[in-house]
């Protein structure tokens, strides 16, 4: 499967009907995954609050971890070392495990497995799997939902000129992509770093709205390199948020390239914005003539610390 | 007082004997507070884990929180309007809240109010007195810790070349600094990043190993720029995490500076390589002509939005 047929099959994957099984009496709930996996957590935190929500992304499950604890493990592979370590932690503590892969070592170690359908994709192709079976099982994610996602999604495929501009303008300046988020999409900001670095072998970072107002911020105006960086900011609509980046915009003296999502929840609001960061992202890779499928190096780490 | 004396002033906070008062039959922990501020709570995160700590670094408290709740604010001000928005939600959910602050308004809408004695100082020199009640109250910060950081504190103090040329390296290249951390400095890592904003002006950012081997790792290769980044990462002396360092470097073709704390505790070594990054930006900041207490665009922006 060509990659960019990988990056069309998310709007299949909104009718994913495997759903997490919460246990009554749970106080906390820990994610665990690396890297695209991870990004499941980010995002989850963000639209569920009713409980403590962990992400667990290296070799241990936290000390408070227990019987009380849904310890939610996704790895695409189902044998990403951290992963598994981390979760056969929470196993030893008695935790209700969730496992979430497409096979491997995963599979079958916890109380539930949520078999990913399609194991010949890229793991960060997969984000629709993974996060998918998480929001239903709280039931923050309906049918029409799942709906209203497949049409807007669709509509990205059918036209992502916008994308292109944008990878266009980064790709001209040999930029870094800085991109800003703000709730519920902070995890989505942080997911678009990802995928620069991944589809399009490029060095960037992410940042929120209103923390980088007390960092970033006053590094903006004066920093070296200015011309070099391509920011890009989430609208979500949220007034506050929004004079925010306008005002960081005028007293920096800067442009932020503002992206605004389409949908009509915040729910479908964030894989929209999602799915957008993965084309610009494909696009740039695309006009710099690297291959936005190559994991190698990844994978050839893999290798060597084993 | 000059900026370097801020600086060398961490070490007596050192000294500083207030305790959060821990209540009994709390379920989680809550620390809001936003760029400085905030760092304390991800430093404590990496240090405790006997219940889930959640960072709150927005306007609203999460949806968990309740009087099983140990919300613990802090603003040097007492006036961040995030910090006090989300603490006047946890109030109304009736948590036990703790503040930490040089006054403002934050001071006295808790339950406990835990004074930074000095006013005069910028709100990022006073992370001795933001973090060593909590760690304190846990129990994780002993008579024994605070003479051992107090001394390895001095020592840098009165040495601190090694930073110098780390600084005279980034600044030589007009480079981007990049922080690569490891449990369990991933916290300072991040303290890094906002230093080198706040007093060097330049952007940077940080991740951590082994996250980074699932993005970054792709694009240290092959981005463009690449002579413009600085890498630093930590030595935590985890041999898996060392063995990553090496590996990372090896396979990308890049080299790392690598930093090595100094301390007999985690605790110990922590405060150091916060300290040296001190230096570090501080220094950077100097061989640009900039002023590294200046922090004027984010006041006018703190009007602008009023």
């Amino acid at each position: 499967m060509e990659f960019i047929e990988e990056l069309r099959f998310l709007k299949e994957q909104m009718k994913f009907k495997e759903k997490v099984e919460v246990p009554r009496g749970i106080s906390n709930i820990v994610i665990a995954g690396m890297g695209g996996s991870g990004i499941a957590a980010m995002i989850f935190q963000e639209f569920y609050s009713k409980l403590p929500v962990t992400w667990a992304n290296d070799y241990r499950a936290p000390d408070f971890v227990s019987e009380s604890t849904l310890f939610i493990a996704i790895s695409y592979s189902g044998n990403t070392e951290e992963t598994l370590s981390a979760t056969n932690q929470a196993i030893r503590k008695k935790a209700h495990v969730v496992t979430i892969s497409a096979g491997g070592k995963l599979q079958g170690i916890g109380t539930q497995h949520i078999a990913i359908p399609r194991t010949d994709m890229q793991p960060r192709s997969a984000s629709g799997y993974m996060l998918i079976p998480i929001l239903a099982g709280f039931g923050l994610f309906t049918e029409l939902e799942a709906d209203g996602a497949y049409k807007f999604l669709a509509d990205l495929d059918a036209d992502n000129a916008k994308c292109l501009a944008h990878a266009k303008a980064i790709y001209e300046r040999s930029a870094i992509p800085v991109i800003y988020g703000s709730h519920p999409y902070k995890g989505v900001a942080y997911r678009w770093k990802t995928q620069f670095n991944e589809n399009s072998k490029v060095l960037g970072y992410s940042n929120s709205f209103p923390e980088l107002n007390h960092n970033d911020t006053m590094a903006i105006a004066q920093t070296y390199l200015k011309d070099k960086f391509y920011f890009m900011a989430f609208e979500s609509g949220l007034e506050r948020i929004t004079k925010r980046i306008d005002v960081t915009q005028s007293i920096t003296g800067s442009r932020f390239a503002t992206i605004k999502p389409k949908g009509s929840s915040d729910i479908e609001r964030m894989f929209y914005l999602l799915h957008y960061g993965d084309y610009v992202s494909y696009h740039l890779g695309r006009l710099r003539g690297v291959d936005p499928t190559d994991v190698s190096l990844i994978e050839q780490l893999k290798k060597n610390i084993a």
